[in-house]
């Protein structure tokens, strides 16, 4: 289960390592956030990620989508954040 | 110019349609945000964008980055989401 979730008050040095780590091991990552703060948080870790990525030559995008999730019996939208290394050929960490 | 500048009070489906627009013509955009109603509303464009250019075969993804700017001689965060199509064997409309 590589889905990381985000609230508005995760820190986003933490969201940012584990979003570096799971792509490193599985070459992919999801980012789950609801709601205007949460996902603010969310893009911000993805910033930071994408650098320390970067660093280890591993150059990802990310494609966002929207994903009905029930939380306490109420459907909720969240946005969910889908990070992979870019296809590129000069990119030699991408499958 | 193909900065889109959206604030959290900016219609999701009207930024959606600049960016689609600007995609389909310059093959990049970039989405700028400053606060987290902004960047909600410019992720949830995103997504809506994305689905629009997928039915025309154009697979985007986007890297997002900070950028430093001045508004009234303040110098604020904002996140750029920068919205290119994805270099893919299967995707012809990528340069």
């Amino acid at each position: 289960m590589n889905m990381i979730k985000v609230s508005a008050t995760s820190r986003t040095a933490a969201v940012a390592g584990a979003i570096a780590g799971i792509v490193r091991e599985h070459h992919r990552a999801e980012v789950q956030a609801i709601g205007a703060g949460a996902v603010n948080q969310a893009v911000k870790a993805l910033v930071l990620a994408t650098g320390y990525l970067r660093l280890d030559g591993i150059h990802v995008s990310c494609v966002p989508e929207f994903a009905d999730v029930t939380i306490e019996d109420k459907v909720r939208t969240a946005i969910r954040l889908v990070v992979e290394p870019e296809y590129s050929p000069n990119n030699s960490e991408a499958s």
